[in-house]
């Protein structure tokens, strides 16, 4: 048989992957009669929110929630004063926020309670942002969202600063802010709190291609993060192929061989490396590439 | 009479005239036959140095040190366990470690009691540097002098850093290491221990030269933070002049003068200063520019 691996990385980060994971559980709640909804849409995945719209679990888009229904939160989180009125409600949350975000939730609150004024790199908008900000009023504190450096200025006020970081902030920006910061305030506590999903995936592939005969990456073809696994798993092995489903797998390819990495990039659904890997595997039976 | 404006900042920082005060102050042992010493010399300034030599306080060179002799700690510091040894050995040790030093110290003990492992942004053989590494010592402390980003190898294997900065250190540098270690480390507390003596100097320029009729800036030609000084002043008063000594003064420039402002770089003695602002003065009385 022929050996697949399959990066335990590959694709969605797993903040994403447990929020479709409990909306998927949470489908079996309409065959009580239960109504599912997401609070938007669990993943900025059409055809993922597709699968889960089949099985009854769909974004809520002006229906009027009704006691009994269940909303389930994204791994984004939202504020305590939001997530307090929908169980008043009477609605079955289930609360899907990532624990990643949840530990910058704690880290706000850490800090203010330890006399530091937040700053939070993120961007204003953005609904993890605007959750944080709410744990960080409900614990008594005070800060403001980074998103510029321009945005530094209020900051100067103050001579204790602690920094967090929305999860999917650039690190390059992080850093920026956190050593101008250090430059200009009397004492600075950071809790870096961005996710390293992106940097595990490459770390997958810098140790997996080496050791396999083939390596498969799968993701869109104009998405900058596969494109970026692909180029290092190219330089570490020469039989790496980029993919964006299962219909573009080449037998060809796989002649001879024994071992096989796959990885995906952060928007690709796990059922879709589940497709490439089941190809791969009937590929090499009908090759009989396996020894 | 003209109204000359001396600015606070001018020519050395802080803590060096005040090393330099104490050493002139202690002159005065040698008149009860005390021998007085500095630990190395007292500033970067060999016609100071000659100054205080002529006054019997000279830096120590080779001589053999006995009880009863003054042993002056420049600015710089010193390790706690070697000031020990000058007390053990029955020698009146005069204490002039700049105060900001003195801070350092403090915050990397501080740091280490709260569980940091340091990071001391400074250059390994600098006086300073090694003074409060055997302050860390003495606290039971560990960490490390980065010199260069190679240096953070070594951080990156603890998860909470504090890092702190010898007082001389630039603050671009300073901003780098701290922006790297906020994305390496778990938990980062950085206190700025860099001395702000450039920028007060400069921020004594944008408040005085537009107040003036007349700026002077004194420093020598090829000094960096003196041309930098002069630039800022000439930007804001066109009449602004940069001069080494008061020799090169111009009576001209001062004909029907109300306010002169003098400042000078951090190479400049005071009295190089005074002597600055006396001849201004005694040009303005010839001048009768005083109304």
């Amino acid at each position: 048989m022929v050996e697949i691996i399959v990066a335990p990385n590959a694709g969605f980060c797993f903040g994403v992957k447990r929020a479709v994971k409990l909306a998927e559980e949470s489908s079996s709640l309409t065959r009580e009669g239960v109504r599912v909804y997401t609070l938007g849409p669990i993943i900025h995945n059409p055809q993922e929110v597709g699968r889960l719209s089949t099985k009854g679990v769909k974004p809520l888009n002006g229906e009027e929630l009704r006691e009994g229904d269940a909303i389930i939160i994204r791994s984004h989180g939202i504020p305590p004063d939001k997530e307090r009125e929908l169980r008043e409600r009477g609605l079955r949350v289930i609360d899907a926020t990532c624990p990643y975000v949840k530990a910058v939730h704690e880290a706000v609150c850490k800090l203010s309670e330890e006399g530091y004024f937040i700053v939070l790199v993120g961007e204003k908008n953005h609904p993890e942002v605007i959750g944080t900000l709410g744990y960080l009023k409900e614990c008594g504190g005070k800060g403001i969202v980074v998103e510029s450096l321009e945005d530094l200025k209020e900051a100067f006020k103050h001579e204790r600063i602690g920094v967090v970081s929305q999860t999917t902030q650039s690190e390059k920006f992080f850093k920026e802010v956190v050593g101008e910061l250090a430059l200009w305030v009397k004492e600075l506590k950071v809790i870096n709190t961005i996710c390293n999903a992106t940097s595990v995936r490459q770390e997958d592939v810098y140790r997996i291609a080496p050791e396999v005969d083939v390596m498969v990456i799968i993701g869109g073809k104009n998405s900058g993060n596969t494109r970026r696994l692909y180029t290092i798993s190219k330089s570490l092995n020469p039989n790496s192929y980029h993919i964006e489903t299962a219909e573009e797998l080449d037998p060809s390819w796989f002649e001879g061989v024994k071992k096989v990495g796959i990885t995906a990039g952060a928007s690709t659904p796990d059922w879709i490396i589940e497709q490439v890997r089941v190809k791969i595997e009937e590929i090499c039976k009908e090759l009989s590439c396996c020894s």
